[in-house]
């Protein structure tokens, strides 16, 4: 029995509220139960230092987690004066994730930064970002295809991530704090709508675990992207 | 005329939605028209190296804003490693606001922190922090007098504050983005509900201004700030 | 009765030697009492990223205080890697100051950096470095007026500052270090030789105040700004 | 063909030398080719804050590169004055799989430090470090045993990890940095002696993957840790 | 022929300001021609860690370049956050140099910190801040001993420092900045009065030296020393 | 007796290794009985800013100790995000000494940087990195000779370095770490091999010294430079 009551291959309300602020080229909250993170897109016409002059674009990413997100506070970063490695790990994984559903050279010479700012967490912030920032990703091209700037869509197909893990024995999708905290193996994995697997991270925190656990963390991770495909076509549609 | 159309001692619609988060003991989400700053008080039973061991407590507040808070993205504080001048400012100004109506001596040896950070930003961030942190403190103190931690209150009245400025000539309430960026001064007052100054600051930007015009943006800000006091009451009432 | 003996509306001895080090193009050791600033003003023939091109030219400030300046040793900030909330905000206020009273387009393409630095630190480090920073401004103007690089003189008048606050119920004006500790509020106004305001800054720091209370600061400060113009005046004809 | 004529699933030179340096409590200079890191293992008799008082032990790592490790020069990180993003994501991999072996109770209360510096750089780094790291552990532990300061093993069993990855459409182990640059995934497992997994990371860098893929790499990575426990084995019993 | 008109082995004026600043237990301006240093010594009733519970003392230093000491102005250390390597530098010899004149199991467990601050610099910044900084150590050490703070002189001798070099050929004493921008040889000698030398660094610039040319420079610094001692013992006279 | 045995003017057993890493233009191991310094000549086709447009080249040089280079284990420079004052001042010492025997004009506008990396300690490891510098940047300009990118040599000779030091009243040479730690002096020198001097930097640590024990340090340097001489010599004749 799951400390939510889920069933193991139940996921919590993903909840998507597209345009969540007003000054961003593409903005979401998105909630995956009692994890709410905002993902802001940024364009700029212009790109990083290594890609200058090669005709091509640039997508990349940006975390943070307010200092009472969690249950206890967290020292801000800004103030310490330096972003720690988890938060390093995340924002890369993020950016890698979403470069993969686009075509860089179709963007052509500008930049897309998603801001994933976690307003309140329980488990699967990074996970919550990326299904997010597709949906923020997909806003602000679409004002770009408005507006004349991109002739054709760079964006090939929809991003989702999802955590799993073996929980007292059990594999289980999507797990909330309580559940990762005493979670043997925790694993991440980033989907693409075509079945495809962009990025599959799991870590034996408690327990090691072997190839057929790896397998059915992975099948429920396919479960879980599921019902976000379908939560982020019905927030872009809106 | 100004630009957003508001009479000259005309407030934004003020908004408050208290216990916005979960995990903090105080939070709350205050809008002065389309400036959002998300205000969270965590109680902590310690207090910094300099007042340990004299029974007082203390009171501080951080502030941050979002990368795309504002129109164009600045760029985070903490992956640029440090806090700009501005922000530790604003900080400081917010944390003297709430100490002027807390009795530390009351409050034990504990330390509450306000952690204002802007979601979407549009002119007053920083008054909008302070009247908004007023909030979350109530939150938080009620909490450790219903847990009876606390057996008096602290908190000795509403603070508020709202910023004011000369705009095209004309002494106007609430200033948004676009006439800030204009004024020719612009101030910032943090009134307690018993008409008392905790602070006081009109900083000449374009023009300078006379003892007159002082007089005439502290009289706005005594009515910005009643409507204020007005809302908070409200907030902490649900 | 103040702890110097002073009367309320009475300064501390204003010493002002202007030309104080050799290879600035302004100098100045300003000493409002037992406080005592070294300013320097430093022309450069370039402005900052985002002044370039405009034909404006720009004044900003620096503040640092020796380590010793005070009664017990503080950290050396170069050492500690970073400048404190507090010298930012009064290197922001300085440079807010001066620019007040400076035509930037008559400037031309040039910065004008005035470092103030506290030798020895006894109440209104601020408001000292402020009016200093006038003197060493205006000396190297006059440089630059007799190098025939300015043919007109972008400095409109003279600017001062001076503190003063309520101690012990009674405002009285230009605080020194003891006053300064035990005032109940603590107000820093900058005015200029028109009677105009460039920025007030009052602060409850024991006890909130009223109205009647900031103006009557606000009279103490002109007595006291008067003194200075005059001092300033006489340093500048040397 | 691969670039360097390997077979698919062919190491390439695995090369343990124990105890390189005489300082450390263990130490050895791993290859992998011509990767080469020199591991270090440092006892400390304390632990880090969290951990004090609980009566177990931590094992953590850290990882740099020489700056002309690579091809061409990389500041150091020293002297830009942080560790990126990838050395802290690489430092924390290594870390938590040595932790995977490691009871850490039965260490007592002390920490044992994995020093990774990587002397030449050719693929692999972050595989090679844990597969070296290991046996500078089991050399640190042996020593503590020999001194009777732990009478049991907290060492469980061996950890080794490798790289694998597509590329040009082939599953291929061990890659080196002419076929890391251009592969389509590229995944790193570490994995124990038992067969169990305690760590997977498979990433599109060109091209997104499928199910079946990542079972090839991983099939790969047991052909690749085994080769590494034998060397293992051999290096520790000399 | 010097720049100056000076012969070989003539120093500049050596102007030395005993208790130039009022807060600090010992301080001095010191003058070597246009070179001026401000040198505090603070007394601390504790040691740095290392030396905790030893019965033994500590003298250290801090050295600082006011931002327009110089001819163009160099930026804060404060403001970019990091100390150079020379001010490093440095601030090491000028420790070192005192420590070798005090005995520090007499100094008892307190720390004395010599911060040298240079107001204007014209060559020689190191060397007349080493020789303030025995006139500071020593005001600090008479009032310790005055207030019975210790019973026994902890400081052995005076110490002095000059710099010398190779001008165009010629062995010069005591180069200003003129002089040490083309100097092929430049040298810095810490001797104490008894003639022994504490430090001694002689660096090639432009071109290297032989055996013969150190000792005529050690020669010059005697002479230089000699003049530095007799101004010292004027000084704490007063 | 000195505790390693050797006699006075004894050196540690020299080796070189040179093409140590096979990515760098130059690279050695070079060691100084337990001492052993990796260096790598980088060779860049771009200088300094300051050197930006006057056709010359710069030499400068980049040191480092792993953190368990040493007895016990130091805290990684990297981690802690700053170098240490006797870092900063070895790696400038480093470069001086090479740009003595390096004709920048020479060298044409390209930068050749000399990383040197402690694998292990046991006392000397700045003379031990210079002295393998040279071979490094020997090894770097024949390539660039050798490929034609420059016509004529610019290293103009041979540079060495070793350090001495007076122990227990004897003047030693090339001092391990257990007699450092206690030598009364430390003295290091930097030779060129037609018996100028480079550098020569002698240190009181416990005990003062004079002139006599200057020349006899220098003296016992000659020797140890002539030994250094002819390894180097036979380094890059391999």
């Amino acid at each position: 029995m799951r400390p939510s009551g889920r069933a193991p291959d139940q996921m919590r309300a993903i909840t998507i509220e597209p345009r969540f602020t007003k000054h961003a080229e593409g903005s979401v909250l998105i909630g995956f139960g009692d994890t709410k993170v905002l993902v802001t897109a940024s364009v700029e016409e212009r790109v990083p230092p290594f890609l200058r002059g090669r005709g091509e674009g640039w997508v990349t990413a940006e975390y943070g987690m307010l200092p009472r997100a969690t249950n206890t506070r967290n020292s801000r970063e800004a103030a310490k004066g330096k972003q720690s490695g988890r938060t390093q790990e995340i924002q890369r994984l993020i950016g890698r994730s979403l470069r993969a559903v686009t075509d860089l050279k179709m963007l052509g010479e500008r930049q897309i930064t998603l801001d994933c700012d976690v307003i309140q967490a329980d488990g699967g912030t990074r996970t919550a970002s990326i299904s997010g920032a597709w949906v923020a990703l997909r806003l602000a091209i679409d004002g770009l295809l408005a507006e004349g700037k991109l002739t054709a869509d760079p964006l090939t197909q929809k991003v989702a991530a999802v955590s799993c893990g073996i929980h007292q024995g059990t594999p289980v999708l999507d797990l909330d704090y309580i559940e990762d905290s005493a979670a043997d193996a925790d694993a991440n994995f980033v989907l693409l709508e075509n079945g495809n697997i962009a990025e599959a991270q799991a870590t034996a925190e408690g327990a090691t675990y072997d190839e057929e656990a790896l397998l059915r963390l992975l099948r429920l991770a396919r479960i879980g992207c599921g019902e976000i495909f379908a939560a982020q076509a019905k927030a872009v549609a809106k």
